[in-house]
């Protein structure tokens, strides 16, 4: 089976487990005290900006969490978007870890946060009983698989800091969103101005491992003890810094990442000329989101699953990976114009 | 100075007063285990039936944590209006406490929770990656000063109780509720449904105090020892009890919200014989909401302050208390009187 | 009955019933804008100095964990007795709210933490694998009724401090170890060198209330907010603050403080005629601890209960309050007497 | 370089390597509902027994706190030994996550905790002002290196469900445990009545993961939403779910644990004929502890690391791995020799 249910369906890409293997080769010290990290640190710092500090997590939440307690006391909020996977699909874990409010704002139709709803939301700052503003997060890409451009990331930034905010972000699928925009990791990061970010590996073909990047000096006060407090200090570090080494040296994940984006593209040239098919966001990474028939749900799921967003209006996601490939879309295609032709 | 501010301006009552007197003759037990916290346990089941379980707190939010809380898991969240005092003025002390996370809906224009939005939000249950529903939060009186009626609440409860979730009501003027529909505290609570209630005392015209009555007895388990560790159990319990003793013996709770709900009629037809004055929520309560011209604010308030609810439609609201006299009244809108032609 | 079983068993002063009732005469601006709070606040920084900050409370624990979380991340620890109300009787309150570790150390025979005992944990600074030590806290007096000298205290605070490490001073008795001393209260908290003092005034004879006094600036940044998160901050805080003005203005808290401790020396003389009794703690403020036969318990708590310390050695715990009589200590060593007369 | 410091200083297992490669054959569905992750589970009940619950996690921390957070509510308190990993290497996160209160025992010289000293705790059940005890955690095999048998582990269950208790086991070098008695991992867990285990993969040999095992179906209610709220749950969770497999089918646990347990046999033999040094703990599974003259510290670690466990008696921790070779042994001993002959 291959399946555009989640970019989390797929394997790790052969130059990470060749990677992983290299790795394994003597004792090393536990905690990232070893040369390994120590090589891949010093790679963030190239790709990044020499002042960038750089911590090992074991998945997205973890890392959107220690992002997030790096900034905050728990009588503070963050603000995020009614769709952002930190409201949505991380359990409680950010309020109780953090114990702060996360105040969800209206989304725009692309899954963006707009300055204009953000704006709305800067208030009562110094008020005691109202939870005091400290972060605000985006998701790049976005849930919509939507792309930040740098000018729209600098302006919340620049909007954060004029009112005493750190900007995150969540970046689950980052090295999808600086393919599609053709940038640089920096551009949309410590250039336009992000205080801290969640840099994912899993869902880009990573085993296991994300990393939270620190931009803002101010962040890395406490956050080498979070690190461990929030359960997400690996004792063989070196294992999680060998697969980023292999992500960002030589830019694999521009590779990758395009690949998984061309195939996106390809996916909805497919789907377009399907009149029971409409594609409802933009298509500017790995996800195509579209409303189908719903008696189509199951004949395509059969070989090809993929998940339903909104089943109020049939709307589904298709998610393509690394290891996405034409065939993978022709079969799909091919089966939907067998439903297709039986619906005429 | 007699504000319209908030009803926690006013004083304490004089029979309150007295009845912290009459309790302070002697030794007695701490932290509850006295006779006067016996007697008015005993109050509060011929009150409210003889089931229920009550827990003296000092303030509002210690009651809405403390109820929260014993209903909650740290993975669990709770459904309350966007207007509600738990989400909007009670800091992330909820948040910090239970671990929850909190979904504000939309409440409608008279600020209550609607069974149709909170159907919305029924979703995803047992889905592990998304904070799992187990209380609806209500406000009885409502932030805007309405009333939800024993119908109304017997409906959400209802639908709580359908979908496994539990029914609070952050009664912080819940006497103000039950003096204008004119029905028992019990009507609007045990009999309407509700699993347990904050029941509020300092703005009715206690000193301090409130009550958590637990009505259903499944949020009994863990409760007595919460009740401590949110820092809520007074060493001298009997002078919480006292005051809610003096405020149900009697109805005298009655007597003095009727009153306070009567000068809020009063102030709204002063009011509404003034063009400028636009009412803006129905006036069921105590409290009463209105746009007025923004150069009022100053001149108005040098005497009778009042609070600002929306600076960008210069909507504020006025409260009536306990202690509200007609004359305070006659003072307000004569002040307007004057405002109103000079602005001709 | 009159009990020795603690000072929260006696009710209120009649000068702070007189202040309660002063206070009550208008309308006052809620959360502590009132000019009796600022009022208080005044009179504290007489008190204690013009720079400190004080903060309201309910009662000790609410006390406790504020001063504790305005000086604390969450991977934090505090260091303190294996005695103190923090470690054994404010439930999980404190690591709940605070996120900390509490390392309880040995305290000496007199309930106090010795030098020697805090510097053997003052250990792994920096790893982040070890919960990361931020304050030490003690009780004044301690909870075996003994009273650290100012000397003492001062030595506590300059380890700290040369340890980059705050004090915090657990006072629900303050006022008796200043009375016992014969000293100011400023000598034993901002002259030596304490961060913050919980402050109590409900054992010392008032309805309700504590306050959280702070001595050092770097410790104000955050606790205003705090304040309100920790379900604190009262409504009508002018009843709190007027209770405290009546304490401090003219010293009555040292007339009735050292009122208790002279009762305690009076029922020390009494019971160390009594070859069965056995005087466990040098008596300094207003607590006797004793081993007394245990057949003694039954008929001596009957008209006069007290607490059972540790039942294994059969040690009471005999606290005196601001209304305890020498008529109390009579009936009580009477029955002593009998009891004795009883043995032989 | 080849350490002692630590077993997680070791790399991989070669037939773990294999595994992960095998498991990266294609998509498979996120979140454990793959079909690797069902077999694994299939293994884990042929091992430990047909009810088990089994919860895969990233690290040790998140474990524990996942185990302990399954038994636990916010005013709970858990026993454990004051050498135990939870208490002195955990950061404050069992804390932080649980809001628990953490009692440590002193260990016996063994680092094991012995009944006198649980039982002398077991106090003020039902008292709020009191943490409830509501678990006990012990490690197997313990921080200094011993192994609880059977029957003592059944004592102290035993004594956990007498007092309404749950019994946890740290097990993070479980199969060193069970290869030094020669048990089935059975006999130590569910046979001997623990509730729940942190069973270890990383120190035996994986890349990462360990599992929790749940045997009380009572800790089964909630602990699916927590192990997501931890932030311990995996979306590739079938390459944590392979190394279990590998780890368990034909016993490959046993092999290299026994081979560990072995080294330090051999590493005891080659220590013990040096008068300088002090074996200090029983040698019961991969790890020695001894006293070496201070000395020698830097020119033994040059080539082979060790942590240093107490300074002040210069007591040192060896530990051996599945990869300590006799040559390893020889290397480190022949290091020895040369100092202790320049000693002469």
């Amino acid at each position: 089976m291959k399946s555009f249910a989640s970019d989390n369906y797929a394997g790790v890409l052969p130059e990470v487990m060749d990677a992983l293997h290299a790795a394994n080769a003597a004792h090393a010290r536990s905690y990232g005290a070893d040369h390994i990290t120590a090589e891949a640190l010093a790679t963030f710092r190239e790709v990044f900006g020499s002042d960038v500090s750089v911590y090992f997590v074991f998945n997205g939440t973890g890392a959107n969490v220690l992002s997030i307690s790096s900034a905050t006391q728990s009588y503070n909020a963050v603000l995020c978007s009614e769709t952002s996977h930190i409201y949505c699909d991380e359990s409680s874990a950010p309020e109780t870890f953090t114990g702060c409010r996360f105040f969800a704002l209206p989304a725009d139709s692309n899954g963006k946060l707009a300055v204009a709803a953000i704006k709305e939301r800067l208030i009562r700052q110094g008020d005691v009983h109202y939870a005091q503003t400290a972060m605000i997060s985006i998701t790049q890409s976005t849930e919509y698989g939507t792309v930040y451009t740098p000018g729209e990331i600098k302006e919340i930034a620049d909007l954060a800091h004029a009112n005493g905010l750190y900007l995150h972000v969540d970046g689950s699928r980052f090295f999808n969103a600086a393919a599609s925009l053709g940038c640089s990791l920096a551009d949309i990061s410590s250039t336009a101005g992000v205080d801290i970010l969640s840099l994912g590996g899993t869902k880009a073909g990573m085993m296991y491992g994300e990393a939270v990047v620190v931009f803002n000096k101010a962040l890395d006060k406490h956050i080498a003890f979070k690190h461990k407090q929030v359960m997400q200090l690996a004792s063989k570090t070196r294992f999680i810094a060998t697969q980023f080494q292999a992500m960002l040296k030589g830019e694999l994940w521009r590779k990758t990442a395009t690949h998984a984006n061309a195939m996106a593209q390809e996916l909805l040239k497919a789907l377009s000329g399907h009149p029971e098919v409409v594609i409802t966001r933009p298509v500017q990474a790995n996800a195509i989101f579209a409303e189908i028939p719903r008696h189509w749900y199951e004949p395509l799921q059969e070989h090809n699953p993929f998940y339903i967003w909104k089943d109020s209006t049939h709307e589904v996601r298709l998610m393509c990976s690394w290891d996405t490939q034409p065939e993978d879309i022709i079969r799909f295609t091919s089966a939907i114009d067998a439903l297709s032709k039986i619906a005429v």
